[in-house]
């Protein structure tokens, strides 16, 4: 089947074409600054990479460009948009209602508005691209695939807050997560790589790159992981702090003559690595400061891979053992020291990283020792590809 | 010696009275209501326990009336006051400045004024207590003892929010850590108790109580502890909401229109088990209601011992190994369930539990297996007979 995997945000959409039986990417592109101007680059597999500015005034016009770059006679992959089986789109709150992928209907359509309030600024977004292609391809079904869904088998101990109960029963303030479909994948594959059934494993997925989330994978179910109502909780990331003293937030509110909106904005923006090091959210920044000596870049490094190393305890603790860890995502795929910093003295857990095979960066290989307990691996994660699965999955 | 120990809150005042030699307590007691009426709630060592209402306009007054309590011919304790060596006097906040106790001098108490703003509610009544103390024992050498001093060993790793590093630069935003003076006693006393030189060991210590925090101890220094720049930090407690996805205070504040203050003082009066559960913030209330088939109490009290467990794994992975986990203060002392809960499934660690030794209560007692790789212990805290050893050893 020929999958065409969507993700929309508020001025951007992302795409690829990937046929389901081979697994490979037929096309991919970017819509950017659609509302805007609007701006659409498109590669075909095999033929050139171009942009071109073109006028989106509405997701529908970017949806449109989309369809037309995908057939155009000279630079598209597909000789008619009847060739596309089913189009797979990104959601990313599901709230409580959907604990796997779900075929598209008007139904499904009115439960993930009523998540919008858990997600203001990436569900309507969402929401708009699926419209969009429903309208201009009324006929090929479609799969809502969402970041949530797989954290759905967590136990309530695990994703209650300590609040006032009826926070959660009358606003649904809770743990999420996000990510699933990475997790959900790497941890996959992981298996595959140990040679073992997925139910048999206890697997650690550390997806580590601008946005940052660890899952503890116990036989093939999340168990716990470390984002929260939001994107914001966990691990200090690239803009974003992660967990702090719930305080902080009135501390820095009266220091600083702030509502608690301004200061969460603070928060997601101005934080993480790049609030602590004063010169990017981008890790090859870092280990650019650091290697030059910049203190600040060393301390934001040590703060997030310190974190990460936690986490790592706490989810062996939360499963009872450790079988494999996996490092995906940008960051995770394509930095030795994160990966070295973040499990090192961590040989009582029965890990053991292998110096030379963890200097590689973005391929699948095990950065463990022979003799390791446990297998540590990086594993390329595929969002795209998750998505076009469940999709053929499911229609 | 004999030395008055002093905690002085904005309108009580607990003071025990210690036999540094001995280490026997000779009387303690209580002044409640200071400001408003009065009551002086008194008992020295083997006679009759008494309250009495006196007018207590201030705390000079009230220490007045523990003064004479003290000296009372028939019911007090001392023949004069000149018995009294020193006065230790417990300090809630010694910010950065303050990494050991100190005798107290006028310096000393300016810098404490200095850390007010990090806890405007506890600081400036310690110092109430203390002119009092100043005023009426003139001569008397006295010695502040710090809630945060222990974890000033903390590095900046552990320490450093994943915020602008201007908010630790300009206003001190960090974590502390609290409980200090319990976790530093409980853990020399675990190394005791393994026999061991302190700088050879790795324990935890879980002071559980209405208020809870965990420190992570290696050789002897906290290296990581639950608390943060305030005691909201860490692990859900009696009312305390411990660590929460930041984003919440808006979502809250958004839909109950409040103030980020006004959410804080729900996260810090009526959250944790109490929030949970719906019907205390007492454990022995909880279990109650869980034998009662309570599923809200049962929910607290797995929620905040899974936070328990979660840092318990944490902690190890950051001291790299683990020797002791050591449980103390009201809730760790006497609560046989949730030191199984907490420790279930952690016999990768090397922790078995043996069910029998943990139904003790309040008693010093090893609750793991002779084969046990990690030790467990229940350890009574003692936060006044450890001021009192504080306080001898700088007078």
């Amino acid at each position: 089947m020929k999958i065409l995997v969507i993700n929309c945000g508020s001025s951007s959409l992302k795409y690829q074409l990937i046929d389901s039986e081979t697994e490979q990417v037929m096309a991919k592109g970017l819509c950017e600054r659609i509302t805007i101007d609007g701006c659409l680059t498109h590669t075909t597999t095999g033929k050139e990479k171009y942009s071109r500015n073109v006028p989106m005034p509405d997701h529908n016009a970017a949806v449109k460009y989309v369809l037309e770059a995908l057939v155009d006679s000279e630079t598209g992959a597909l000789a008619s948009l009847s060739e596309i089986d089913a189009v797979g789109h990104r959601i990313v709150h599901g709230g409580e209602k959907f604990a796997t992928s779900s075929v598209l209907t008007e139904d499904v359509i009115a439960a993930i508005e009523e998540c919008n309030d858990l997600a203001p600024l990436h569900n309507p977004a969402n929401l708009i691209g699926i419209r969009a292609c429903m309208k201009l391809m009324p006929d090929v079904p479609m799969v809502a695939v969402f970041d949530t869904a797989f954290h759905q088998t967590m136990p309530d101990k695990a994703y209650i807050y300590g609040l006032p109960y009826r926070y959660y029963s009358d606003y649904k303030i809770r743990k999420y997560g996000f990510h699933g479909t990475s997790h959900s994948f790497v941890s996959k594959r992981t298996a595959e790589l140990l040679g073992k059934d997925i139910r048999d494993t206890k697997i650690i997925v550390c997806h580590l790159g601008n946005g940052s989330s660890i899952t503890a994978v116990d036989g093939g179910k999340s168990v716990d992981t470390t984002m929260g109502l939001t994107p914001l909780a966990g691990l200090p990331m690239g803009t974003r702090s992660g967990d702090i003293d719930p305080a902080i937030i009135e501390f820095v509110a009266a220091k600083e003559n702030m509502t608690a909106e301004q200061v969460t904005t603070v928060l997601n923006k101005e934080s993480g690595v790049f609030g602590l090091s004063g010169v990017s959210s981008d890790f090859r920044d870092l280990n650019k400061g650091i290697a030059e000596g910049n203190d600040r870049c060393r301390l934001a490094m040590e703060v997030f891979c310190y974190s990460v190393k936690k986490y790592i305890g706490s989810y062996a603790a939360v499963m009872g053992g450790l079988d494999a860890v996996a490092f995906t995502a940008g960051v995770g795929e394509n930095d030795p020291l994160v990966r070295k910093l973040a499990t090192e003295g961590l040989e009582f857990l029965g890990i053991k990283i292998d110096e030379k095979a963890n200097q590689v960066r973005g391929e699948e290989i095990c950065i463990s020792t022979p003799d390791s307990k446990v297998a540590v691996w990086v594993v390329p994660t595929n969002e795209e590809l998750a998505i076009a699965r469940e999709t053929a999955a499911l229609v």
